[in-house]
């Protein structure tokens, strides 16, 4: 286990941090979020550190989304108000990413609070077939790239 | 593979509707939005349908993340503008869900659309210690509970 000596999460997961944890196994950490948007909101992480999920071992990544949706089970039968779960993770300042320890955000949502996570499309711009098509057939040809 | 005769995506899988298909295989399917975030917006489908992620199984639940996140690899290298990435899972209406064949949003983001997902925490309202340390203690509980 080598921890980055600048990153609170991996201060939580060696244990020089203060956190409330949840579950820990040997590639994944839960812990609730100290900032969040609606009591019970979680926080899953890789032990290693790895700023971006695009550097996440295969079986940490994987491991993360099981455990996620392992919380979701359990949000629902904690007492905790869930009436729905968001999973949100993102990858990048652009994306909203504030800590540089690859993370998923595992949230709780009731009615009533439709403000706490929003994805916004601007449906009067509609898309083409043909421009989506386009976009297909960039990001499909992209599978096949050096480095992937 | 038995589709849902009423579910939008299951005619996407079997083929009887219109879609920009970027990648399929033996538990996963990636297909263009059509009401993208932005540009290059990717769903990422279990083939069997279920409509919670609760519901499907977790070799289909490891691959639609381990293929999301591929899905961000391969955004990076489309010449897509894509300077940070989103994965969002909405599950249940309390929390975004519209289209009730579960689904991972693979969402390109870049400088100057914060707006397109966002997630909001009132950080004038602060968690105790105390708060944190029993929700996580009502989630730790659940994960043992029956029907887990």
């Amino acid at each position: 286990m080598t921890g980055n000596p600048d990153c609170i999460f991996c201060g939580i997961h060696s244990g020089l941090s203060e956190a409330s944890i949840v579950f820990q196994d040997d590639l994944v950490m839960v812990f609730m979020d100290i900032h969040p948007v609606n009591p019970g909101h979680l926080l899953v992480i890789p032990n290693e550190h790895a700023s971006s999920i695009d550097d996440v071992p295969e079986d940490a990544c994987a491991r993360m989304f099981i455990v996620g949706r392992r919380m979701v089970r359990a949000l629902r039968q904690s007492g905790l108000r869930c009436e729905g779960v968001n999973l949100l993770l993102a990858d990048g300042a652009a994306a909203g990413q504030d800590v540089f320890h690859s993370h998923l955000h595992v949230i709780p949502r009731f009615q009533g609070n439709p403000g706490s996570v929003r994805m916004h499309a601007d449906l009067s711009a509609a898309t083409s077939r043909q421009e989506l098509d386009a976009y297909a057939e960039a990001i499909r040809s992209s599978l096949d790239a050096p480095g992937e």
